[in-house]
């Protein structure tokens, strides 16, 4: 059929859908997310810059559940051996959140999705992904998992509800996003949202969390142990329809990734003297537990902030008040407590005064119960003043369906179409992979070892107990003089 | 005079003698103070490791007064601008000890002293360097200088008092080593005692305290501006009788360092917004004082530790228990009174709200009057929501006898016996000699300038205010638009 | 007026317009240059990786005439004083790139231009600002400066002519991009080149080329005056009409680099013993000049590489046949020379005995005169045994028209149409802009400081030369024992 | 028995003993060796300075000999693929140095012998350390291996040459120590001297010379596998009867440095493109040799200095005036020779076109026959285009007495008097221990893969040869397309 038609109209209708199409891209992304004109910056020791690109992103830094991230800290006995570790879960997230960037980036510039399932990366998956990567660790709470396994709490949970509860600052800013983004970031955070390779970044064997916190931990404490070349693992990472992949040529720098790891809890969160002052730190919340029960803790020997959690009752807002300081704060005042027990520990805490300890195996654990009766000889509640503690990694494991919570194996990709879970390929991850790693200590107070009495009979005790240690290990028999 | 004697007897003296002599220098050093058989160490993130060579340093560092350092940050607003800057002054402390170790290593290496008098160094004075280095800062107290600003207390006092009052673990250590050693180390740190090179390894225009502290900061917040070449510097170093001088083919890295100085306190310590927080600190504490004198803050809504400073009655245990988590937990409490400025204030410090500021200068300093009136009719307290804040450091100086405090002058090496003042000899540095260098500040509530409003009235009165700035500073005329 | 059409034709023909627009930039970068589908990267101890994003770019590193500068040194004399400085202008010329790299991007980020004589910036610029950082020192030869003022060659001419000769690989790989592309890369280079901003990223006051051989001399001797916050000043850096620009706020940055590459040039680049072996390598190269010119150089004493060079009949190939191993295996052949001056001159410089130094000022320049006549006495031909050097830097200068060649200022952007030249804002740089700096120094044998004869009437002569040196000065009057 | 004995006498004898006794240990070391009354530095970039303390070691550094090692880079054709990678023999020998003096320092400081036999260190060990350190590898030549390869000279046997000819300066200097002294220090670079302790420093599985390199070599090139923590290392590290032991506490860093070589290995040192380089740099070594013994290699196409080489008739001093360099100048020399083969294999070492390769299997083998046809069909001499090429390293061995070269097993202290071997302790060293480690492949010409002919049949035997190859790995049977 023919038309009689106004030919400039037509032009001008060519001219308008041309700037129209011209500005589609940028008309999609103003609608749900603009970036910045210029990107901002933050002064970061580990990564140098952190970068922002979003507006929000800049909003959910601001908002006063993130910033009480500054008021906990990321390490908690580990900071008493390894003294520079002094830095928050303020200072880590950020970090989770730049090595996603610059993860994210990398696969936009270099493996863009050219059509939907072609195991590529889709651009719009991006600002989740960011998100999530900077508020996975908001739920942390003080002392995190020492008060967690004596008040019952679950920093998990918390952050699941920091996110979608609407009373929350951080809600606030995702909705605006859209409404539905709060429920994304948070599915994100606990695995159940559906794209494979977002979930990856942000918690999986290699993941930006584990890969910020080692970097910064060995950075801060010093220890070499937690280096790796974060720059070539970036460079090797790949989309794919499972998730993430790693490039074959830049396998050992995925193989030093997990030793780095490995050698981080060996050497520096598992440190003995670590867990000696973890086992100072729960013997004190276990008290302060048992003397408020027993009515004898009153408001004035403690801050009404930490009352709530002797109560069992708090609210999330109760939760979101607590931080190392009001902890410490607390235990300043518990020092001056008329229970003993109560006050020793909170100076041995806060003074660092860790237990000691001995590594114990299976044939020497039988000792323990006597030599707990020589601690209670000597004058002390064993109950309070010895711990059995232990502490074990798996440093990497191949997936196990059958498993409670199987782990996404690390896949090395061999060709397009090809790929090899890492312990296959790696002699030195085979040798480490699905062995738990890690020992078991008895703690006791520090004069059982390094006592010196003129009092005869107490000399005698501790003389006692020392002929059980040998070389930092609990014999199964006692040495002889 | 000839004797008859057993002559097998006098080889056995002659051997004596001889075993004696050979462990004279042994049994010297026993009687005073002895090394450890092995050194120990901590892994430090700036030096590597911090050498312990004396087991009283190890037990200096075991005390209650010492460990309370873990927590005081290091660094005041200035963390909340450059986040990495979470450094407490336990790790500073550590680093000035480790600093100063290397330094009398070094002197006693290169430079002994063969003779009173030489101008050398003598070895005998390296424990007590090392006491003053190590316990330099151990009277600071929680967000030192805004506190002691707003309760009248003085760091440097307490210093004094917790090395030489018989109450503290510290004063019990150092008694340990001899009667009159608390005295000495408080003399070093107060500049009175006699040997100048000690004095002035710990506190001097280029002492082992600005050394660790410009290299600490630097690496913990990112910055590169406080790097110097510490290793160079100690090289250069030499004792000489008026206290310590360095080579001249070293210049250069003195040089250096001054810079490095300067350049962290005007891109780091000075940083707007890091004083922006000090500001509301500051108001905070001032208004938590004005409600108290008010009757308007019951025990209940504050902690027992503040309440001794608000009272004007407290002790030097009062002081050691207070620390940054303690103010932290009052602030969080504090946050729900019912005070309207007061909760405000809490939340603001807590939630890193820093007040917005813009420069000014003599000429635009009386329109200030002015903007405060703009700042009440928007709804504020000017009092408490508006600042001026000026901050102004002398980067170096030469030594000027009439001042009040005359500097310590730092002294180039021209020859054995021929020292030249380094600004003489170094054009940069003569560029900034005895120049104060900083700026004057305004504060004022962000909203001022970032506000939006839908009241017409409101957005008038931002816009009359912003009308008054230009690129960040106040203009001594409004400048119409 | 109106014509009949086919709308349904009309609608293809919208739609190919539509499509054709969408692909009019990626046909355009199609046809002159076309980026890889991902990146590929060189390791690099300096910057990490370089990033090589275009394929012409690969091409030209694999080119004979690049491949070359593996085989000439960075530094000269200074790698005799710092051993870690070996690296090659290869390494530096890849870093240059990538800096260049750096700044384009972020301006791509940051400041794309969307208008023509917006003073933004036009990507289509990048490509030849990327290959003129790459090949901007590909004319230099071995030994550079020193080869050049005997031999009267010019290395900035020999980079000119190996961009547009058609005889060498790197034109065959620019005429790919464009016929007209490897004038546009060598008018970068002189300097001609329109765009502003390009030619002062690769020349200028503050460019990639000085920001590169800094941070790299200062790594590889491990020196840390070189060091200065290169990320700091890309983040500052900001095009603008007049070429490139930097905000005030990171003007300290800019001052720090300014102070690094005067530390540099003071404390590395000059150092008396580098010029000590800078003399010996010119006294050598000219006594080989003198001994063939004499015909005293047979063909077997020297290899066919040299030759064209003291026939002063060289092509641009024998040029690049030359490098630093070419001459050292001629000196290594000059060793054995039945001339003494010749064969004890290449030994020194083979084993590096460079000639000892005394500052000397206007004053006591006259004494030279008779300190060479000692020279004499003791048996050394003065010409090529004693030898004036001075080394003079100006570390920054505003422009002066006038000069001869003025030099591009340091603009600091105080507003978006306000600019400040660097030393009005800085003391720090007023302090030595426009001075030069460094020293002048004369030149002689060893021995006539360090030489301790048996033979009398040597030793007298020694004695004597000393008496006119104190402190590394030469004295204007002999000073008497 | 009873002597009249004058006590006077006695007394000032008596007298006379002790301050013998008491000087004895300072006369000792002044008739041997007196130390510096201070300390040397030369600026490194590894490990910051390198400290000289011995008068000899400042002269060794300035001989001939050594001086020469500035001309030898320490990476052979891995430079070609780390680009960073260009320092020196040189450098590495006085790094390697260094870390003696550092190990023995510690040693004398912590682990000082008592008596003799006590396992302890006795000081007047440390010289014969420190010289053997520096001069360990004094007798490499350019391109050590292939070199050696083809021209079977042997770099340590010219160690030892260089050290105990009386015609070298290095022999002079050691000399004046003590007349045996050149025989002691070459006794422990070839392991015979007695003292397990000093030869373990300088060669063993983790030795100064290992430590040095592997940080050196990864400062340089800027991979960060090589890193390891040397001052952890050091510190663990203890003198024991049976040579060096290592703490317990300190095994993991012993890991890590084990597993750094190991990933040095596989990453940098094996990297196919630089065996690719040094497969043609053998084939071109080889194809001199060919045209040499053909009399087609005249003087006036290469150097005098490479001629007594391929006569096969040279001396020390033949050896001394080799370096890359002359090899270097040699090959620009040969790249216009007349022979194609020689020219081409010339042209691409110095244009660095290295040949390709494909990995190879036992059960692929065989079909390197054909493809050689095939290399040989397009038109090149396979036996001088083509290559098999393996590199197997054993990156740690347990001691096996029937072994050729038995390796001294890394022995981890468990108590005073009991070690363990480590691969015994550790599962990540077990899984490496006492396998080879690399692999083998097959090189060609680098246009049988890349290729891309107008000429049909050239085409097909490209397209034939690339179907046996998937991966990068040869396959035992042609793919059919």
């Amino acid at each position: 059929m023919i038309y009689q038609i106004n030919l400039k109209n037509v032009k001008i209708k060519i001219l308008m859908l041309i700037v129209t199409m011209a500005n589609i891209k940028e008309i999609i992304s103003m609608k749900s997310i603009q970036k910045l004109p210029r990107e901002k910056v933050l002064r970061d020791p580990v990564h140098n810059y952190i970068h922002v690109e979003y507006p929000f992103i800049l909003e959910l830094i601001d908002t006063r559940e993130f910033q009480r991230l500054r008021r906990i800290r990321q390490l908690g006995g580990a900071a008493f051996t390894f003294h520079g570790g002094e830095h928050s879960r303020f200072t880590h997230s950020l970090g989770v959140y730049e090595v996603t960037r610059q993860i994210v980036n990398n696969f936009n510039r270099n493996y863009p999705s050219k059509e939907a399932g072609d195991g590529l990366w889709d651009d719009s998956e991006s600002i989740v992904a960011l998100a999530a990567a900077l508020l996975h660790d908001v739920g942390h709470g003080a002392y995190s998992h020492t008060f967690e396994h004596i008040f019952h709490t679950d920093h998990e949970q918390f952050t699941q509800e920091i996110i979608t509860s609407e009373k929350t600052e951080i809600n606030q800013v995702l909705k605006k996003v859209s409404l539905d983004f709060p429920e994304k970031v948070a599915s994100v955070i606990n695995k159940t949202y559906p794209n494979p390779q977002v979930v990856q970044m942000i918690s999986s064997q290699i993941d930006a969390d584990r890969m910020d916190y080692l970097l910064r931990d060995a950075y801060m404490t010093g220890t070499q142990y937690g280096m790796f070349d974060l720059t070539r693992i970036l460079r090797v990472m790949r989309p794919y329809s499972g998730g993430i992949t790693f490039e074959k040529n830049g396998m050992h720098a995925v193989e030093d990734y997990i030793l780095s790891r490995f050698q981080m809890y060996q050497q520096v969160y598992f440190h003995p003297a670590s867990r000696g002052m973890e086992v100072v730190l729960t013997h004190l919340l276990e008290r302060a537990k048992y003397v408020y029960e027993q009515g004898e803790l009153p408001k004035n020997s403690m801050s009404n902030l930490l009352a709530p959690f002797l109560e069992h009752n708090f609210t999330l807002e109760d939760y979101l008040n607590l931080d190392d300081g009001v902890l410490n704060a607390n235990f300043s005042l518990l020092r001056y407590h008329h229970d003993k027990i109560l006050s020793d520990l909170a100076g041995k805490f806060l003074d660092r005064k860790p237990f000691k300890s001995v590594q114990i195996t299976d044939e020497s654990k039988p000792q323990i119960q006597y030599l707990k009766t020589l601690v209670e000889k000597v004058g002390f509640d064993s109950d309070y003043y010895t711990a059995l503690n232990d502490s074990f990694d798996l440093p990497y494991d191949a997936y196990h369906p059958d498993q409670k919570k199987p782990k996404t194996q690390i896949e090395i990709m061999i060709s397009d179409s090809n790929w090899m879970e890492l312990s296959k390929l790696s002699k030195i991850v085979e040798a480490i992979s699905g062995k738990q790693e890690g020992d078991e200590r008895f703690y006791f107070p520090r004069v059982m070892i390094k006592g010196n009495s003129q009092d005869p009979e107490l000399q005698e005790l501790y003389a006692e107990f020392q002929s059980y240690i040998k070389n930092g290990e609990l014999l199964s028999q006692r040495e002889e003089a």
